[in-house]
């Protein structure tokens, strides 16, 4: 099978527009099938601000109202994908910018109310692997920005990690996939403060065992449990790690592993 | 050679949902291969008012400064290009938004200073008529909103009227290209008080003399003029005409021909 890296990138490096060049440096050079998915939060999040409206989440998710879902797609589809996606041409990749209703690429539905009422919130419940396939087949390299849609006509704000891994899995049949979380530390540490500490290899086992240490806590056990659910789902490799670690020379972060007895 | 069309929307349209709704039917109804083009200046105009921020214009066209230029890219690409396009997949037209930037597809440079400053304001170099026909191929129907790129990381707010032109010439090498300006008239007026007044085929002398004789003024000048380009660059056939000029029943607007001599 052809090899296809499935990169996502989040608020800490797409604010920082040093960090940013640098990282699409890298990916413009890595070689072969590849795919970009990106968030946009934090940006998006002082685009509410800036206009007066203050951001609302619950657990980490945001609550996605008429209005925030207009400045989520503005910010997301309009100037965060299509700078990326101008810089990305630059650097002689030929990418294309995406949200889950070009090409019907990612089909989700509202996020059904049971206790929280998250909005325009869309879950996954199909991407297009042929699509997508043939934009690769043309050597494009597809951008993802963390919209979706319900082929309904109602545009759905999506968690960036979810699409990376959704899209990986769908797209491990007719590939050996490496997905590869980016983020700001190196990958999962023993010690958050201590960059030194990373974890090179992580299986399930190990995971719920730090996370009953409290050694993995917050925001780092949904990440975690989506980049598991990509293992699971017969994603080659996945991996949590820095914004560099695709750079040749850098750690490349922290690798899920199947338990023993799973293997 | 197969043929194309190709259709250029305004803001009469955009900003008006029941319109839209109408006109996004129709276009999907068409069968065969189809890009839209379109705009937005009104909608780009109000959100820039809303911010505080006064909409320069010489001449009719913009002048886009740097935060112009981000407002104008969150409104072309973010809000309207993406939301036609989920229209559009909700009536199973199997739509793909897309910037100039997007497979490189149109390419331009920043305007270059005489008299006036437009700031980033993008004349077109080339149309990468091989990707889009690749995406024409893969029965996609390309969505264009009225942003293109220099290949050097820019962005540049480029005419729509102008895209669509510069398209329709590119692809009528391997098209039988038929290119429809729409917009709020049902075609070009001898009367623009008078719907019942359409001129059903207008030659270039005969614009001539209509714009000696104040018939034809203002904003329809440049156009007109846009429109006999494309005519002169071997676009097949070239309208100017009403949204709803393509559905069936209805008069299809302003045919611009050749000059008897020229034929």
């Amino acid at each position: 099978m052809p090899k296809l890296n499935i990169l996502k990138i989040g608020g800490h490096v797409i604010n920082d527009p040093a960090k940013l060049h640098l990282f699409l440096k890298d990916f413009a050079n890595l070689s072969g099938d590849k795919i970009l998915v990106h968030g946009g939060g934090k940006k998006a999040s002082q685009v509410l601000t800036s206009m007066g409206i203050v951001p609302k989440m619950i657990g980490g998710r945001r609550v996605t109202d008429e209005k925030t879902l207009e400045v989520v797609t503005m910010v997301y589809a309009g100037i965060i994908n299509t700078n990326i996606v101008a810089k990305l041409q630059s650097l002689n990749c030929k990418a294309i910018g995406l949200t889950g209703a070009d090409l019907n690429s990612i089909l989700a539905h509202k996020r059904v109310v049971k206790d929280i009422d998250y909005g325009f919130a869309g879950d996954i419940d199909m991407v297009n692997s042929e699509a997508i396939g043939t934009l690769l087949q043309m050597k494009a390299c597809p951008v993802f920005c963390a919209v979706t849609h319900d082929k309904k006509g109602q545009l759905l704000n999506t968690n960036a990690d979810t699409i990376a891994a959704e899209l990986a899995s769908s797209l491990a049949k007719s590939y050996d996939v490496e997905l590869r979380f980016c983020f700001e530390k190196s990958g999962v540490l023993l010690d958050v403060e201590d960059e030194h500490s990373l974890i090179s290899q992580l299986s399930y086992h190990a995971f719920q065992k730090y996370q009953r240490q409290g050694i993995i806590y917050e925001g780092m056990i949904p990440k975690i449990e989506n980049a598991f659910w990509a293992l699971r789902k017969g994603v080659h490799k996945v991996y949590i790690a820095g914004v560099e670690s695709i750079r040749s020379g850098y750690v490349t972060g922290t690798q899920l592993i199947q338990n023993h007895h799973d293997q």
